[in-house]
């Protein structure tokens, strides 16, 4: 396959913001362009990732209309949705149109503006990306989904309650340093076993917030990136997957493994032709806090049952051998949907370069790994980025 | 870049239809996979082209849903959204995720379901394309921006209201030979001319239609283009181009032409290394009677000023040298948004496989074209494809 290349990404604060959707997306672009020196450079495509603009902002048509902000008119625009996985899958899209031939220079985006809307009607926003026949017509839940994963997963495995908690503790800790997290402050154990029951045994501190903001990466070929004198900084996209589940989850072969993480796993080690063993850093989905073990397991990160001793023994800490969501993760960093996809390339990118906040930065990673989820398990996206 | 092929494809009918999104998406495309022979092949993804699902049928994350009711789980499945023109724009993924490399065999579905709400619901979804900032907050309707395309063309070029009725009077005539368009009846040039003004000078029978429907095609690699057998039916794509113009139609540099088409279409006959003469048969967006002429003209297939001595002639009837929109285009056929692209492809691949419907079949074409708009005229699709 021809060698295909982030030379540029940005990305805005995550939080409750005071931006619409084309301020924050502009905001992340900008930046993106002046990192990769492509601000005085015809674009030929731009991708956002996007779950429900329409709905969130009332702005349709989005990437035409950000086509037009970020002055890239005529550049071939187009909008990505899977979900909470939006914008991954933008990053796929983007990958493929350089890949393909029809592109030398695409710019990504990933954004989402979920505030706009009162809490309760964001909810029935997303919701509709869930099985109404088998799931919301019953009163099911993306937090009733994780409570199942996680009762399964303690049953199985013997994962106690405070065990459980460690992963939004390492999250909030990592998150504290990352200036453009959602949270940054720690928590305890404590804090999270015993706040607010969202869906037994799953707290409020086990989920992650509601976010505005926006990320966004600037994708060449290798001979844009030669025309562009931007050798040492471009970072090889060596392995995309992709897969899918059935919508349902009661249709699944299991509750504590997502097997379209599996075959999109399989996917881009196979096209990267490397193992999970040689991934030096991982920004991985962790929406709610037993996906992130769950995650890392499909992904080969760890052994079945095994993934919170890498918390226990520091293994996934950022002084660990394979640290996971060094950036705060989606628990920590925040989550506005179509941004997370692209919030992951960013963060890996910028700890292949070594660029990460000081205290957050990866002890000279070769090699990265982005994974994201749309839906409750429903589509799963896997991108290894490479140093060299 | 390498050859990728469409070998099979499958359609609905258009019309205001009983069945629901997800029923309209799984008849076109089990028509597509049995086209190809796929019925059995493991698939790598599914792009869905679909403007507004969510709003229009309540249904999200509409491409693993699909996946799963297809049963082509875990093919990686993505929706892909530009408006209108979604279809087209998927149809343009789906050519990305075979020529990257990253697919060998992609099921590309485009529907809309727009009468599950009601007609002012419609509308008010649609204006959500458009800019609101210059055209919505001030009463604009894509009906009224055709308008004053029409104004000024006719203004121009001297375009009478009777001769503007040609288009549509050509678009039921073939409409009424096709067994899955929308309308199926003939009309005069008296009728569409003193039917009720729309947006003066645009009547009701300048207009097309709101639609249900879907349509599907398979598009595969050489490799397995040989491993099925399929050469002989496998047409090849050997152009795309996408190009976008600014958001708000007063910001442009023309009322009468399109850049964004004249964009599109210069990257696409250039990556095909052909002259828009050597085109025999094309499906090109007509939702407004008056676009026909102007698509025409930014394509290349008509001088400026002169698309109507195509019609006048019979140069662009069923049995002219340059066929436009055998099928009855958008304004016959029907226009359930993300649908039309694929559509588009649909009829121009049957007719260059001479299966179309013996009085609506073009004599041996060896090259067509599709063309497609989304929003109104802010990103622009122009497909070529060859039997050879």
């Amino acid at each position: 396959m021809p060698d295909v290349n982030v030379i540029g990404v940005g990305m805005t604060p995550f939080g409750v913001l005071e931006e619409g959707i084309t301020d924050l997306a502009t905001q992340a672009a900008f930046e993106a362009l002046e990192d990769s020196q492509t601000l005085e450079y015809p674009f030929d495509r731009i991708i956002v990732g996007s779950q429900n603009p329409d709905e969130f902002t009332g702005k349709g048509h989005l990437s035409t209309l950000l086509a037009d902000r970020l002055g890239l008119v005529p550049a071939g625009a187009t909008r990505v949705e899977t979900g909470p996985s939006s914008g991954s899958s933008a990053f796929e899209t983007g990958y493929a149109m350089v890949a393909s031939g029809l592109a030398e220079l695409v710019l990504v985006i990933g954004v989402e503006k979920m505030s706009a809307v009162k809490r309760g009607i964001a909810s029935k926003i997303l919701a509709k990306m869930m099985s109404y026949d088998n799931e919301t017509r019953y009163g099911a839940t993306p937090a009733a989904l994780g409570a199942m994963v996680a009762r399964r997963y303690m049953h199985d495995y013997g994962l106690t309650r405070d065990e459980l908690s460690l992963v939004p503790v390492k999250a909030h800790r990592n998150g504290a340093k990352n200036p453009l997290a959602h949270f940054q402050k720690e928590v305890t154990v404590e804090k999270v076993s015993s706040s607010r029951i969202i869906a037994d045994p799953l707290t409020l501190y086990d989920s992650c917030p509601t976010s505005d903001g926006a990320a966004a990466a600037v994708i060449a070929s290798d001979s844009m990136v030669r025309q562009l004198g931007l050798k040492d900084q471009a970072i090889r996209v060596i392995g995309i997957g992709h897969g899918t589940d059935y919508h349902a989850v009661q249709h699944r072969l299991s509750l504590t493994s997502f097997y379209a993480t599996i075959h999109a796993a399989n996917l881009a080690f196979t096209m990267a032709g490397i193992e999970p063993e040689n991934v030096d850093v991982c920004e991985i989905h962790d929406a709610f806090s037993i996906l992130e073990l769950v995650n890392m397991e499909d992904l080969g990160l760890a052994d079945r049952g095994a993934a919170i001793d890498s918390i226990k023994n520091g293994t996934s800490e950022v002084g660990g051998a394979m640290p996971v969501n060094p950036s705060g993760g989606l628990k920590a960093r925040g989550h506005p949907t179509g941004a997370t996809g692209i919030a992951q390339i960013r963060d890996v990118v910028l700890q292949l370069r070594g660029l990460y906040p000081t205290s957050l930065q990866v002890d000279d990673p070769e090699i990265g790994l982005t994974h994201n989820i749309g839906g409750f398990g429903n589509n799963m996206l896997v991108t290894l980025l490479s140093k060299n």
